[in-house]
């Protein structure tokens, strides 16, 4: 780190992208709150130790308490000079272990975490068996009724594409628009686990979450796969499932146009069920 | 629970197999040590709660601290009539959320679940990436150097068969016979993910890490897989590389002659690279 140089402001051509992974459990989610553990003020501290001044991150997508993410993005402009490897393996001996950083990478100034996000890829991640599990108790939602994926995948065809998605959407939720392109909400079984992959140019608050519950009590037989359209189009969030548990939800990764190149599309997602 | 009746001791004819979960941090290892939270201790007293009188269990395979067991199995004469459904979710009830009861079933009284085991599987997985891992870091080994599977399974398939494997064993070793079969030691990739999975007819203790050791010597490039062979043959702890990290180990599951119809053989092991 001999070449690093402390200099007073960020500068135009100095900004940069963390990949970012995360265990939800131990944090109040990503945003920065009074009093409580966040990945957001973990990750902002780490970085202020290593470059001696303060520096704030903008993040692509906020997850919630418990929520973990596999590739969350953030961008910052760094008011000082340090390699890409500096940005990575000095900010993770600074991180408390449930966050590390995966790659740091330069980024023009037009670069925006948030607005430059084409797509964000989620997945919900299942325990669908009558014994609560030791070893994934941190990493899946247990789901003690048996579930089909058949009529879940049924009505998560029903669910693809443009639609207004307010009947998914938290009470909390503070978008302006309810509208979301949805293009992938897949649903893959290994053994006991189940598996939901959701793509969309974004998503509503607790909308990945509340989409899980409306599969499972499909999946449970409660209800057709019709019921899935009958809730979006009643844009009526009292006429949803419950919200699933926040433990099976990974932020998966951002995508990006391609001239950012940042290695966002070969995040694997695939993990513990191997599709 | 009706129909369960109190009886004074454990009968011929009320030997019961378990099926356990475990989640390896936070227990000193399955073996109760004094003062420290052992998966042992967790156990009895769950099922001792439950039948109001004291169990001990004998368990298929010990293991270390830090270790993982999808499937370790144990047998107990029980005192009281209890239904399968009552052992599993009941005591299930009981435990830390690091154990988990997944089966229970009678068994005649002449199964030991160690003495009856045929062979015993083990899953070793690592987090091969230069930087570390926040979600998998209480479930994987981290190995920072690049591994490479292609000679680590060269350098396995030369340990496979009957061997003395003295070279494999830790120094607190209390086998009397170093002589064991190893059906299969196989590795596999997933991304940043590789795994070992071992078959044997029993492992001697650290056997297992100090495989996965010699296999990341190789794995490194820093011995050719030829060495494996050398070790062996050597029958010298001192020949052998470091002792591979518990963090990353899973005891999958023993197996049992047909008649006894436990269901171990089925215990997925492929969980996080999916194969």
């Amino acid at each position: 780190m001999s070449a690093d140089v402390l200099i007073a402001d960020p500068r135009p051509g100095n900004r940069w992208a963390l990949g970012i992974e995360y265990d939800g459990n131990g944090f109040c989610g990503w945003q920065r709150q009074s009093g409580q553990p966040s990945v957001q003020q973990s990750l902002e501290e780490a970085l202020s130790r290593l470059a001696q001044v303060p520096i704030t991150v903008t993040v692509a997508g906020r997850t919630d308490t418990g929520v973990h993410a596999l590739c969350q993005v953030v961008h910052f402009d760094a008011p000082v000079q340090r390699s890409a490897e500096s940005w990575v393996r000095a900010t993770n001996t600074y991180l408390p272990d449930g966050v590390a950083v995966r790659w740091a990478q330069p980024v023009p100034s037009h670069f925006h975490a948030r607005f430059s996000a084409t797509a964000r890829r989620y997945r919900y991640v299942m325990m669908n068996r009558r014994e609560k599990s030791a070893l994934w108790r941190h990493h899946t939602a247990w789901i003690y009724s048996h579930l089909d994926i058949e009529p879940m995948q049924a009505a998560a065809n029903l669910l693809l594409g443009t639609h207004d998605f307010s009947a998914f959407r938290a009470s909390s939720c503070q978008a302006k628009n309810p509208v979301r392109h949805l293009q992938q909400l897949s649903i893959s079984q290994r053994g006991e686990l189940i598996a939901i992959d959701a793509e969309a140019n974004g998503f509503l608050h607790h909308m990945v979450r509340n989409l899980a519950g409306v599969l499972m009590v499909v999946g449970r037989g409660d209800q057709p796969p019709s019921w899935a359209a009958t809730v979006l189009a009643s844009r009526d969030r009292c006429q949803a499932g419950v919200t699933a548990p926040p433990g099976g939800l990974y932020f998966v990764a951002p995508r990006y146009p391609d001239a950012f190149a940042l290695p966002v599309d070969a995040v694997d997602a695939g993990f513990l069920t191997g599709e």
